[in-house]
C-alpha cells in the first residue's frame, strides 16, 4: 500500500509506527534520516529501517508517502524543506502532538494539500527507536487535522495508514486539538515534571537505592511520565504556549492555595480544594 | 493470638487490616466504633466487625488489642480518652500516614509503653470500609515507630499482627518517617490534588462522559491519587505541615520555573528544567 516510505526522525514513535505498520503488512521500503547518524543506524538493528540516508533529499527521493516523526520545533523548517523535493502525489503526515503550528505550516508550505496533520494518542515515557514497539498503537485515538485544503487521496492515505495499525481515528480541528491536549496530556507532563524536580533536593534520602522503602506507588505513578524525553516535551510546551500557559497559571494557583491552607492549618479550607479537585478527576476518569 | 480486637474508625484501611488478620487466622471476634453509625453497619456487613459500639468505651472493654484507624487529626483525642479506658496490658496500634505527633502524643498519655506507631504502606485513592480488601498489605512496608518507652509485649504485638499479614516490617524514628512520607507520598498528594483542582475549568470540554478522546493515560496517572479521602489527606497535610510545606514551596518553584521559560519561549532553559525532573525521576525510582 505503500511501497516507499521515508521516516523523518528517526525516534520511539515514528520507529513504532513503522514497526506497526511493517507488521501490518502496509509498507515496503523505508529510509530512514536523522539529525543523529546513530539514531538511522539504531532504527537499522531494530529492524525499523531498510537503509539510513545521508540527505533529506536523498530520504526522501521516490517516496510514496513521507512520516515526519522529529520534534514538533523541526517541522516547520522540514516542512519548508520538503516543498522543494516532493511531487504533489506524496503524501506527508506528522505524528506531532502539537497540530496548530505544523497545519499552518503545511498550508503555508504545501498549497498542493498533500499533507495531514496527525496525532497517534500512543506516546510513552520512552526515548529513542531502540524502546520502539509494534503494538502501542491498537484501539488508541489517532487525531487527524487535514489543513483546509487537503487532498483527498493524502486524506485517504492518512486514514489507511493509521486505521491500518489499528488506531480509532477522530477527525478535530487543530484548535480544538491543542486545547484538549493542553489539559489532558501537556499540563499533566509539565505537573510530573515539576513534581520529580522539587524532589531533587530529596534525593539525598530518597534515591531508589538506598531507600528501603521506595518507591511508593503514589509516587511512582505521579511522575511517570517525567522520565519523557526533555527535547520532545520542551518543543512541545513552547508550540503550545498559548493553550498551555493559562493552565500552568491554573496549576500554580491550585498549588499555591493548598500551601497557604495548610500554612494557616486551615482545616475547611483545605478540605474543600482537595475536594474539589477529587471531584475534577472523578469527571475526568470516570465521566 | 488477638483474641478481642477494637477497630477505633471503620474505613477502607483498618477494614483491610481486620480483614486480613482474619484470613491468617489472627483475630477472633472484633467490635467497631466510628463517629459515622453507617460506617460501622457497612463494617459489619462487609464481613469486618462482629459487633458495632455506640461508645469509645464500650468498643474496647476487654479488647486485647486496640487499632486505631481514624483520621490521624483525631488520634491524639482517642489517646488521651483510652488512657482511662485500657489496662496496661492492652497493645495499642494505629495505621497514620504521619508518626511525630501520634507518637509524642502516645508517650504524654499512655506511659505505660503499650502504643506502638505503624504505617502501614497499603493505601490507595479507596474510600469507605465497602472499599476493604484483606490482598493489599502482602509484600508491602509496614513502618514501625515505638515510642521510646514502648513495652516489649507492645511491640511483640505489633510485630505479630502486621508481619503476621505479610507486611514487610522497617523499624524507623518518627521524624526520619515524617520527613521521607513529605517527599515520596504527602507531596505527590498535594501534586495531583492541585493538577486535578487546575483542570476543574476545564471539565466543560474535557468530561469524560462527552469527551471522546479522554482520559489520556498521562491524566489518568498523574491525578490517580487526587480521587483520595479529602478528609483523611486534609489531616495529613496539616499533621507533617512542618516537613511538607517546605516541598510544596519547592514544588511551587518548579511550576513557576516551568511557566516563565514556556512564555519566554526559552527552549534551553526549559529542556534544563525538564531534565532536571527526568533525572530526578529515574534515581527515585530506579535506584
Amino acid at each position: 500500500m505503500f511501497p516507499r516510505v521515508a521516516l523523518l526522525g528517526v525516534g520511539y514513535i515514528g520507529g513504532s509506527a513503522v514497526l506497526a505498520a511493517r507488521q501490518a503488512g502496509l509498507v515496503g521500503r523505508v529510509v530512514g534520516y536523522d539529525v543523529s547518524a546513530a539514531a538511522g543506524a539504531a532504527g537499522q538493528q531494530k529492524g525499523v529501517l531498510d537503509a539510513t540516508a545521508s540527505t533529506l533529499a536523498e530520504a526522501v527521493r521516490d517516496a510514496t508517502m513521507v512520516l515526519l516523526a522529529a520534534p514538533v520545533r523541526s517541522l516547520e523548517n522540514i516542512l519548508h524543506a520538503l516543498a522543494k523535493l516532493l511531487p504533489a502525489e506524496t503524501t506527508v503526515v506528522d505524528v506531532g502532538s502539537v497540530k496548530s503550528n505544523v497545519v499552518a505550516a503545511a498550508e503555508a508550505s504545501l498549497p498542493s494539500g498533500q499533507f495531514v496533520g496527525c496525532h497517534p494518542m500512543a506516546g510513552a515515557e520512552f526515548c529513542g527507536v531502540e524502546a520502539s514497539e509494534a503494538g502501542i498503537f491498537a484501539g488508541r485515538v489517532c487525531f487527524l487535522c487535514p489543513p483546509r485544503n487537503v487532498a483527498t487521496a493524502a486524506l485517504d492515505a492518512a486514514r489507511a495508514f493509521w486505521g491500518g495499525i489499528g488506531c480509532r481515528l477522530i477527525s478535530i480541528d487543530p484548535q480544538t486539538h491543542d486545547r484538549l491536549m493542553a489539559a489532558q496530556s501537556h499540563l499533566p507532563h509539565v505537573a510530573a515534571y515539576a513534581l520529580a524536580g522539587a524532589l531533587a533536593p530529596s534525593l539525598v534520602f530518597l534515591d531508589g537505592t538506598t531507600n528501603e522503602a521506595s518507591p511508593t506507588t503514589s509516587l511512582r505513578d505521579t511522575t511517570r511520565i517525567a522520565a519523557s524525553n526533555p527535547a520532545v516535551w520542551r518543543d512541545i510546551f513552547i508550540a503550545n504556549a498559548e493553550h498551555l500557559l493559562p493552565l500552568i497559571e491554573e496549576l500554580e494557583i491550585s498549588v499555591h492555595a493548598i500551601k497557604a491552607a495548610v500554612a494557616k492549618g486551615d482545616a475547611a479550607g483545605l478540605e474543600t480544594l482537595l475536594a474539589k479537585g477529587q471531584s475534577a478527576r472523578k469527571r475526568l476518569v470516570n465521566g
